[in-house]
C-alpha cells in the first residue's frame, strides 16, 4: 500500500486568495514529501471555485519538484481534451525531467460543460478525442518522426522535445468513474486506474475494479495494474473533533463541486448518459452520510487507520491519494491534520496489505 | 538599470539530457536570485532543438518560483498565437499566485514554421491573432464575465480565475525584432518592449526603440515605458580564456538558431517579409562578428563592464536580460561565468545610469 496526497482547489477569491492557496499546498507537498508519502497529485480545472484555481497541473507540479526531492508528482487529472497532443506531451516529458523522473500523468475525460463551452469543444465525441490524444501523446513519448491524423489535430514527422526522462514514459493512469467500458477500456490498454469513489458506493467500485483488472490480466500485460483511490480524509485531535472541524469543510467542498455540475441540467450529450442528475446527487449527499459510505474519511488517529483497513479490503486498491485541502481549509488546519496523518496514522498502516 | 537572466535551451538529446539543462539553470536561477538580478525569463519554443526543451516557459518559471524567494520570473516569451486565451490567463494568474506576485508575462509572435504546422495555425493571419489572443488576456485577468467573438475563439461570460495577484494584471512585454509598425504598435498600447537584437545592429535597434518611447509617449499613457534587450553573455577569466570558452558554444547556438528557421527558405508568408533569408543570416554570422557587432558580451569582468556601458549607452535599454545558457553549455562552466558576472560586473555596473 502507498498513501500520497490529493489536491483539488475549490476556492473562490472570496474564500481563500489564490497566493494562500497555493502557499498552503506546497507547505503540504513538503511535509508529504518528508514524511514519507508516495504521490502529490493535483487536478485540472477553469473558471470555477471546483478546480479552477489550478488549470495546469504540470505547472504546479513543476514547483512542487523544485520543493521536493523525493515524492512523485501525479496529474490528477490533466484534461486532454483541451489541449494539443504535442503540448501535452512535450510539457509532460519537460516536467518530468525539472523532476528528475518523479512525474506520472493521469488522464481523465473532462466532464464540466462550461469547460467545453468556453473552448468551443464539443462534448459529443469527446470520448474519441480523449482517446486520440492520450494515443498521440504516448507515440509522442516513445517514437520520432510521428505522424498522426485524427479529426482533432494532423501532424507529420514530428518529434516531441524534450524526450521523457522515465522509460518508455512516465507511468499513465486513467480516471474512470462509473461507466464498466470505461473500467474494461483502461485495463485493455495496460493503463493504472485512477478512482474518485465519490459518488459511487465501495462495494461498486469494487466490482469496477475487479472488471479492469480481468482485462488487464485478458489483454496480457506483463506488469502489474496498479490501482489508486482519491479520497477526502480529515484526521482530528478525537472524533469529535474531527467531524466538528471537517463536516462544515465537506459540505462547502459538496456545494462548490455541486455547483459546477449545475450546468448538467440544460445540457444533455450522448457521450455522458447519466450526468444530469448529478448536481442533485451531490447537494443529496450530506456530510454524515459522505462519512459513513466510506467515501470521506474522518477521525482521531485510531479510528482513522481502523476505517482505512475497512476501505482496503473493500476496494482492493493499491493506494490512496488522500484529499486534505478540501472546504478552501485554513493552512494550519490542514498542516495539523496531515502531521497526525503522518505521525500517528501512516505508521500503523504500513503493515496494511491489501 | 537593471539586470536579469535569460534562458533559451539550445540542447537536443545528443548534446545535454533535458534533467541535466533543468537542473543546470534551476541553480543558475538561484544564484542569480541570491546575487540580486531582477528576472529570470524563459523562452516558449517546440520540436527542435532550437528552445524545443521548454515548451512551457509558465511550468518552468513554477519551479523557479519555489526554489527562489524574491526575483522576477519573466516569460519571454509566450507565444500567444499557440493558446486559448483562457489557459493563458488562467495558468499565468496561477504562477502569478505561486510566486507571489512575481510574473512578468512577456509574449512574442512566434515565427518558426514548423511550430505553426504542428499546431494547424496558419502563418498569415497570425498577428491578427496574436494581438486578439493578448486583449482577451489582458481582459480575462482584468474582468469578469468577459465575451469575446473573435475567428480565432469566442467565448460567453467568462470569468476565469484565479484571479491574478498583481492588479491590474501583471507587467507586460512584448517582443519587437525589426518591423517599424510593431515597435510603434506596442508602445501605442502601452506595453514593455523586450528586444534581442541579435540580427539588427544595434545602432538600428535604437531607433527602434526611439520609435517605441515616442508611440508610447503620444498615446499618453502615464507610467514609465520599460524597454529590456536579451543578449548573449559570457563572463571569463580573461578576454583570451573567454573567446576561447564562449565562441564555439555561440557557433552551437548559431547553428541551432539556423536550423530550426531552415524552413523558411521553402516557406513564404504575407505576415512575415523578410524571413525567407533569415538561416542565411544567422549562418553567415561567426561568433567573431556576433561578438564585434555588440550582440554577444564576451570576455574578462573589466572588459564586460565596458562593453555593458557602450551598449547601454547606443541602445538605451532600461534594462538587460543576459542569456547565459547557449551552446548547450556544461553547467560548472555557466556557473562560473554567472559568478564572475555577480561578483565583478554587477557591482560595477550598479552605478551605471542609461
Amino acid at each position: 500500500m502507498f498513501h500520497g496526497l490529493s489536491l483539488l482547489p475549490d476556492c473562490a477569491p472570496g474564500t481563500k486568495a489564490p497566493d494562500d492557496y497555493f502557499r498552503d499546498v506546497l507547505l503540504l507537498s513538503r511535509l508529504a514529501d518528508q514524511g514519507g508519502m508516495s504521490h502529490v497529485k493535483m487536478t485540472e480545472h477553469y473558471l470555477g471555485a471546483y478546480g479552477g484555481y489550478c488549470p495546469s497541473p504540470l505547472a504546479f507540479l513543476s514547483a512542487v519538484a523544485a520543493a521536493t526531492t523525493r515524492i512523485r508528482l501525479m496529474t490528477g487529472c490533466v484534461l486532454p481534451v483541451f489541449h494539443h497532443p504535442v503540448q501535452l506531451a512535450s510539457e509532460a516529458a519537460m516536467v518530468d525531467a525539472i523532476s528528475g523522473g518523479r512525474l506520472d500523468v493521469g488522464f481523465a475525460r473532462a466532464y464540466l460543460p462550461q469547460e467545453f463551452d468556453a473552448f468551443q469543444v464539443p462534448l459529443d465525441g469527446s470520448r474519441e478525442r480523449f482517446t486520440a490524444t492520450i494515443d498521440a501523446v504516448r507515440r509522442l513519448w516513445t517514437e520520432e518522426n510521428v505522424s498522426v491524423d485524427t479529426p482533432f489535430f494532423r501532424f507529420e514527422g514530428v518529434t516531441a522535445l524534450p524526450r521523457p526522462v522515465q522509460r518508455p514514459h512516465p507511468p499513465v493512469w486513467i480516471a474512470a468513474v462509473r461507466s464498466r467500458s470505461s473500467f474494461a477500456w483502461i485495463g485493455e490498454q495496460g493503463y493504472n486506474l485512477l478512482v474518485t469513489p465519490a459518488l459511487t458506493p465501495l462495494g461498486e467500485m469494487s466490482d469496477h475494479i475487479a472488471v479492469y483488472r480481468e482485462a488487464h490480466a485478458d489483454a496480457g500485460h506483463a506488469h502489474r495494474p496498479q490501482v489508486v483511490a482519491s479520497l477526502p480524509l480529515y484526521v482530528g485531535d478525537s472524533d469529535e473533533e474531527a467531524r466538528r472541524t471537517a463536516d462544515p469543510l465537506l459540505r462547502s467542498y459538496l456545494d462548490v463541486w455541486a455547483a459546477a455540475t449545475d450546468s448538467w441540467l440544460s445540457v444533455a450529450s450522448d457521450d455522458y448518459r447519466g450526468y444530469t442528475g448529478m448536481s442533485r446527487a451531490i447537494r443529496a449527499l450530506d456530510a454524515t452520510s459522505f462519512r459513513t459510505m466510506g467515501s470521506a474519511v474522518v477521525g482521531a488517529p485510531a479510528t482513522v487507520v481502523d476505517r482505512v483497513q475497512e476501505i482496503t479490503e473493500v476496494l482492493g486498491a493499491d493506494g490512496f491519494l488522500w484529499q486534505m485541502d478540501f472546504g478552501a481549509v485554513p493552512g494550519q488546519i490542514a498542516v495539523a491534520s496531515l502531521e497526525r496523518f503522518l505521525d500517528k496514522v501512516l505508521p500503523s498502516l504500513s503493515s496494511v496489505r491489501s
